[in-house]
């Protein structure tokens, strides 16, 4: 009889020292302010008794925290557009002091909606890239026609442009997180081009496809923007800004879509009947389109586990994006790309 | 009494030998065989009394444009992915056959569904470059979310990579077509990057922002892939790696969602009647993404006008093509490029 409550106090304490999994969020410099982000991690806490969360911004504004988590307080937002030296400057700032914690050992990973340029140089400044990356990478996995199918992307943004090597080397963490995080067995790894043909590409795609042949065995060959989405690929690699301009082309011709869909079904109460019948097929479209349950994008190539949630977050974005950040730490992610590449 | 008829003789015969507008056909290359294009041909010919066509390609497959327009026999097909040498060999090509019409100053159009890679090195070797030109550029109009208002992206394809010169001349073609062919008074140019702030982009990007910003006044700053359909854009930049990318991701997504939304109405008996219900909302939908109405890509910035039909051209598409190469001949886009420069 003794044994069962002590058997449980000892997984409960290993539980707790061992593997409780710490996350720091930055709560400032999201479009919609701190309150749906503090909601989020109120839903986040509620599902998982295994995750300590540390919330960073504003005292004030995280009073609902109190008692539920860490708080601390870092009033200051760090502007949208700013540069790397102004980020580093900025040392009572939300974000920087979020990824200091982790930086300090304090926490396992960072989550932020606040500037995307600021995240990502400070997170690269002080955590510092793993040994043998060159850039960190923004990685998100985009729905496909396979229903439940994901192909992860990378570099989407991180960097203006990137080397052959490079690319070679977002090829490997991408795997890696597609196999690790999606539980693909063997992903299928393609380079994004204008072609499929090995000659087709710009200067450095044509080298990285020679790198890539040589190098890599999940290696399958040039992929076209239209076909990134189809199914067949679980890796796309291209550099940050070409990555960049397919992220945003294919949103804005979804969110146009969805608008045009919208106002058919808006048009009379006949149209809006119609709606009705198909609105669970529709439901079942957004939700494959739903870019907030992603999490958000992950960057990869850094020391340590760094998401970051689309400026627009909301309560729903944030808890997906904390919940990628736990998987992270759990899966590992950043010590398996230090052995793999 | 006389005065009339000789009147008429006179208007008619300026209109023959001054007017007439001489579009050659490549009939051959299509994904869907010849049939398609000569059925294309029969309804322009049929709305379009002013323009002789010349069709090129399998004499026996072309009976019945037997009268109607002038027939070029060219048997050989030159393959999809036929490098620069291997179409300029291919002299018994239609493609070939076609170029050279204009070349020798026989048309004053050439249109094609044929192998995009031959079809634009054959028109820049035989055609050349206007002075002034270094690169020439495939140039669509893309639907926007602005009922009716199209935006016009170049490059989309002729190039893999682009100098910030060649961006910068970009811009003027782009102005110029938006200008002459779609109507747009003054129209507003920006170019494609990862950001919006000048000091987005890449390193190439980055100098055609500086370069447009002092000399075109038409330049109004970087857009993203997510605006670029918004409306508020007439003439987008970009080198032809990039534009390759935004054109077929947005062309996957638009796919993806409405092969989504066809199978939410095709569920049951209730979301077919659904689908009665928006039925109209929906055809609005087709029609604006409709990529066939815009008649192809144009190459612009040769000495002449060169259309390219989607692979998969039907007879609807070619339909449209010749019209746009009928435009751009009215227009007299090439000498207006030539001045522009």
């Amino acid at each position: 009889m003794n044994r069962k409550p002590l058997g449980f106090t000892f997984n409960y304490f290993f539980v707790i020292f061992l593997h409780m999994i710490r996350i720091a969020i930055d709560t400032l410099g999201g479009d919609n302010g701190s309150a749906p982000i503090v909601d989020g991690i109120l839903e986040f806490l509620k599902d998982n008794k295994d995750v300590s969360i540390v919330a960073v911004g504003k005292k004030e504004e995280l009073k609902k925290l109190e008692g539920l988590c860490e708080i601390v307080d870092a009033p200051d937002i760090v502007p949208m557009e700013a540069g790397p030296l102004e980020v580093m400057r900025m040392k009572n700032s939300s974000m920087y002091k979020t990824v200091t914690l982790a930086k300090e050992g304090k926490v396992d990973a960072v989550v932020s909606s606040g500037s995307t340029g600021g995240f990502l140089s400070s997170s690269t400044l002080l955590l510092k890239t793993i040994p043998g990356v060159n850039r960190a990478a923004f990685i998100a996995p985009f729905p496909t026609k396979v229903k439940g199918h994901k192909v992860v992307i990378l570099d989407i943004g991180a960097s203006n442009e990137n080397s052959a090597e490079e690319l070679r080397q977002f090829a490997v963490m991408g795997e890696l997180y597609s196999e690790h995080i999606l539980g693909v067995e063997n992903p299928k790894t393609y380079l994004l081009s204008n072609g499929t043909e090995p000659k087709k590409g710009s200067p450095v795609g044509k080298e990285a496809y020679k790198l890539l042949e040589a190098t890599d065995s999940h290696f399958k060959g040039n992929i076209e923007a239209r076909n990134a989405l189809a199914g067949f690929a679980d890796v796309v690699v291209t550099d940050g800004f070409t990555g960049n301009i397919f992220l945003k082309a294919s949103e804005g011709m979804a969110k146009m879509m969805s608008g045009m869909i919208k106002n058919a079904f808006k048009k009379n109460l006949w149209t809006k009947l119609g709606y009705l019948h198909v609105r669970k097929g529709m439901k079942e479209m957004s939700e494959t389109m739903d870019y907030k349950s992603t999490g958000g994008a992950m960057l990869l190539g850094v020391n340590g586990v760094v998401v970051k949630v689309h400026g627009n977050a909301d309560c729903y974005s944030t808890y997906c994006a904390i919940r990628v950040a736990k998987k992270l730490v759990e899966k590992d992610i950043a010590n398996k790309i230090k052995d793999g590449i």
